[in-house]
């Protein structure tokens, strides 16, 4: 058995503060009432600087998939052509998503751990002329990377392509500018830096990407875009029974995130992806994505003699500390630590100190013991 | 202000324990782990005795609609005709998804309360053999009323024609035999009987619909059965990140559901709708449904002059005792009471005293004082 406290740092879900646990805990209200609406309304707006849009939040009760879904299907036609960065486990899931519906995906297929170059959507674009849009993801949770999207934004906004972007592991962690950077969809789920259980999604349309929906007649119901939007922009209600304690625990969460404030709230998601990334010289270990490393969860590579998938094991089941190993061919040879939500950098100090721990019980003598957390604090001092 | 002691009595979302509360204010927990994995086995388990059946029970992150979507999407395609029972709000919509995936429904409109009969069912597969299933509502949510399944499914098992059936209102409210009745999907949704805040839906398939689902190749993602009973099946995960939290709480409503028993809990319920039933003519008030009423939730119309929207508002916002009114041509004209899940027989006076108060602020003065609730106890006191 693991000691009784236990920690989480899982790029998702992320742990979840008290206040909004107790919020989520209060009796359940009926959701076509004033009451609910006041929340609704509340818990929309207070998105929109976390998304860095002007536009209308959409929610909707399902994990982040469910609003990948939306986009595909909201956008596109059965027939329509687009181009996906395929950079990781989610950004394949893109592909999935439009051949499910009919769609004809041209891939951009980036290693896993770099970032798409701008060159290789004009590219791609340049030799698919139909495509009507691309997706991506800000940070791909898999390969703990982050992808240029302001400047595929530069590229997008000057064609009729639109630019539709998974947000899931970035969204509350680095200053997402949407309206700025020219995304017409950009989505996130409720289970990371929102700090609350899985199941709630969030996504908002450019005007561009509204005017394009009205046209698009993909079937669809459940995650009907215009349908949901009519309804919680204009009768503050939804379309299907909302998840109510999610949104009364986001409007919650949100209200901490903006007490705390943005630029705070960034700057340490910046510092303790800085800490954990500083203990990886320290641990003979390097880094998956030492060029575009994400801020909300960092990827450290075992040596080939190490399996990941024993370290991981080792940290959750007997230390108590919750991270994650790699997915697909990263099997057993990636350790992910989420910092995402509501973590601090002094918790960075755990996950590295149990890391530190768990590398010696799998045969990896590499460095000297406390190393690690050493680095970690160093950076910490230094402060942001 | 209403009173600070509020009571939910509407027929969805129904109060959540605070056991159950308190299960889903625990630390969260990651999801691909041991420790999920069982509480989702457990949960799909403790599931089956409440929808009748052997079958695997399916977990979806959504509200109830979107397993009524999943159930349309994989077991029709585009093209398909089928039958479905428009019986109120929740049967019309069985029309509007058919209609949104390419599939054409035949419509069998039963008058608002009343419930369909088997020969109406009958009359319209011989008038359109090419019907792949039959869509109903076991209990109509907006009409309380309920259908006879058991005599439906008594006519689809003999054709090669399939029954699907929505159990919002009813699995856990009343005995729901899934596999004896010859249903071939059964779904429901968290928030009502299974005593948790929406957002997670339940479906189970027969052998015969599971068949069919490997089929059917219309478009779909997020609401994929198979993969997701592959998943959950053999797996012990989900297809996309769970409601953790929901299922967790699941896990422990079940727990209580199961400890009470399944026959009590049923017998409960009956209590409950014979108790408000019996309230209705010493109140001069007539049920909408008074010969198939659902015993999760009781309609009672008010008389012309009454406006049941002005009586539904004084009870929430004066009284703080929250009850429903009539949707769509019901508005005005219906008052729904809700006894589903973490409810007791005497909950029943707190919403017919509530309710008898504000009759009278509307201006129905046809009944005596202290006689509606007199009927109510007079009903508990002669027990199940």
């Amino acid at each position: 058995m693991p000691p009784i406290k236990k920690y989480l740092f899982t790029p998702g879900p992320a742990p979840v503060p008290p206040e909004v646990l107790l919020e989520m805990a209060r009796p359940i209200i009926h959701h076509r009432t004033p009451e609910f609406s006041a929340i609704l309304d509340q818990a929309r707006e207070r998105m929109q600087p976390l998304m860095g849009t002007s536009q209308e939040v959409i929610l909707l009760a399902s994990s982040g998939s469910g609003a990948m879904e939306a986009a595909v299907t909201n956008l596109l036609k059965p027939g329509d052509q687009a181009v996906f960065v395929d950079g990781g486990k989610f950004g394949e899931r893109w592909g999935r998503l439009l051949s499910a519906y009919g769609m004809t995906g041209h891939r951009i297929k980036v290693e896993w751990g770099q970032a798409v170059r701008p060159e290789q959507v004009e590219e791609a674009l340049t030799a698919h002329p139909e495509s009507r849009a691309v997706f991506m993801q800000t940070s791909e949770t898999s390969t703990c990377a982050i992808h240029p999207v302001a400047r595929i934004g530069g590229l997008t906004r000057r064609r009729d392509v639109m630019l539709v972007v998974d947000g899931i592991t970035s969204v509350g962690v680095f200053d997402q500018k949407m309206d700025e950077w020219g995304v017409d969809a950009l989505l996130t789920g409720s289970q990371k830096a929102l700090m609350l259980p899985p199941g709630l999604a969030m996504i908002a349309l450019s005007d561009r990407a509204l005017a394009r929906a009205k046209e698009v007649n993909t079937p669809k119901f459940y995650f009907d875009l215009l349908r949901e939007l009519r309804l919680q922009r204009d009768e503050h209600t939804t379309a299907w029974t909302p998840a109510v304690s999610l949104i009364a625990g986001l409007n919650k969460s949100l209200e901490m995130i903006l007490a705390e404030g943005l630029p705070a709230v960034f700057a340490r998601h910046q510092l303790m992806a800085e800490a954990v990334r500083a203990a990886a010289p320290a641990l003979g270990l390097k880094l998956i994505a030492p060029e575009n490393p994400a801020p909300g969860v960092t990827g450290l590579l075992t040596p080939s003699a190490i399996d990941s998938g024993k370290v991981v094991r080792h940290m959750r089941d007997v230390l108590g500390v919750s991270v994650q190993g790699g997915q697909d061919h990263m099997k057993g040879k990636l350790v992910r630590i989420g910092h995402m939500g509501y973590v601090s950098p002094f918790d960075m100090l755990i996950a590295i100190g149990a890391l530190e721990i768990a590398l010696q019980q799998a045969g990896h003598h590499n460095f000297e013991p406390g190393a690690g957390v050493a680095a970690v604090q160093k950076r910490i001092e230094r402060g942001v």
